[in-house]
């Protein structure tokens, strides 16, 4: 849809703003730091090309002051609307996806959001990652290998997730921690655990941002996801999710764009009384199971 | 140096990279106001052009959330830290140019400010602005024409500019008012007036704004000037200013951008005893003089 930038402008109006581009562009020829000056200098040639691709009006300019102006105060210790708008736009997921270069048939990256916690409990292999928090229970099964097809034994797999009401652990004030663990994969590459069968659930929409994606015609809702970090010694870590295969929200489309056809995992729904990988009795609960196998780069590509 | 999207990556990549632009654009599809719509499409456009073209890393992504935060904090009525950011990298500037065409021979338009104020006291022709601001007196004269060269009479000009201390009174808590009047052409569109030798004067630099300029070697400083705003029946309203031919600040840059060669005037230096163009007595003091010629475009144009 770009506007090329100019268009309906006297060459003499065009020559104007890119003297001032010139200009600017020039004032950080001073800059210490080479990295610092080439970003400013791609940032402002970049917000100068929007300017004059769409003419933006000083009315519209005021807007985009005061919009900025209300993401700023909204924003505290709690909740980081720059980050939202940042996700909302896929500057997280573009960020995400030039520092995670595909390579190979290593794993997809995506976002990696704010409810991670450091020190979330080590669970033995089989374990139950819900810990109390409420929704149906779901086995999850994989392996880890690296891009070669090894096994990678003892790698690290941490994994979170929202409870069937859509909220993490630390969105409650009780200091529960619930839906969140760590586990290491067996000699093998291989590993198990029991989690909670993802749903759906809309990031935080009562402020500037939610009003954004309101007047845009935008869904705020994410499509159900659960969390995986792995990391492994001479091994890319790799921070992604897996998504639920027949989500109704992935045809809307997730809010932060965090969808990766690759990431769409059939999460097999079991009929209550149907036998437990591991033997476990879940009662009359109906259960889900879901396989992962996922693939580590080589560090540093 | 513009860095081309995708170097020095894998076409699967650069497709992956592109494919998440798809979305994000695809996501606005159902805006109501098109005008939004093509804005946010150009907005991320632009944005993702950005985080490509310099590789932003993580750690980067994470120093401009801070920095944005910082900004949104020291913001309040008093101090409008999103403004002096977007003056800083030209963005201001940028949109009064593509609201404000090259027409003919009319007079460049340059920023707003945040100093102006409604209702500055009326002076008449050849009275004086600067209502006890301190500073080496100026006089000023010029006429204001269309683009035909008719002269505009009853055009309202309004002036304003800082002390010589570089502080506008409103940066002052004892409620003066100085430094800042009304006046209208005369019969033959001429007009004249008393005001100040305009000074160089630092934007308000002990925020991030400050910081990022410092981390950039950049001057916080914006060359001297003398603000006008002018009006009149089915003519296009000019903001500009006049700027100091000599003040070293035009060779170090501007910081906000506001200069244009056009808007340059000689400030004539007068040895104290010179005779005054309206007789005043400056006593032992020395003064200068300036002429601006003004010419506004049509309306709408």
């Amino acid at each position: 849809m770009t506007v090329e930038p100019g268009t309906r402008t006297t060459p003499a109006q065009q020559a104007l703003e890119e003297e001032l581009i010139g200009r600017v562009l020039a004032s950080f020829d001073n800059t210490p730091d080479p990295r610092l000056k080439q970003i400013m200098q791609s940032l402002t040639t970049h917000l100068h090309a929007f300017i004059r691709d769409v003419r933006l009006t000083e009315g519209e300019w005021n807007k985009a002051i005061e919009f900025l102006t209300a993401v700023g105060h909204i924003t505290d210790d709690k909740r980081q609307e720059f980050v939202l708008l940042s996700d909302v736009l896929g500057a997280s997921m573009q960020t995400i996806a030039v520092n995670n270069q595909a390579y190979k048939g290593a794993t997809d990256a995506t976002v990696f959001g704010p409810f991670f916690v450091e020190d979330a409990p080590e669970i033995p292999l089989g374990g139950d990652m819900a810990g109390g928090a409420s929704g149906q229970p779901c086995w999850i099964e994989g392996t880890v290998t690296d891009t070669d097809g090894n096994p990678v034994p003892n790698a690290r797999i941490e994994v979170w997730e929202c409870d069937e009401d859509g909220f993490y652990d630390v969105q409650y004030t009780d200091g529960r921690i619930a839906g969140r663990a760590h586990l290491f994969t067996d000699d093998q590459g291989a590993y198990r655990f029991w989690a909670l069968t993802p749903v759906p659930y809309p990031i935080p929409h009562d402020g500037p941002v939610g009003k954004m994606l309101d007047a845009t015609g935008r869904s705020p809702v994410r499509a159900a996801h659960l969390h995986f970090m792995v990391s492994a010694d001479e091994l890319r870590t790799l921070v992604t999710h897996i998504f639920v295969d027949g989500d109704p929200q992935l045809e809307i489309g997730d809010s932060v764009f965090g969808v990766k056809d690759t990431l769409v995992k059939e999460f097999a729904q079991q009929a209550p009384g149907t036998p437990t990988p591991d033997g476990r009795d879940l009662g009359d609960s109906s259960w889900a199971k879901a396989r992962f196998d996922i693939v580590l780069a080589p560090e540093g590509v």
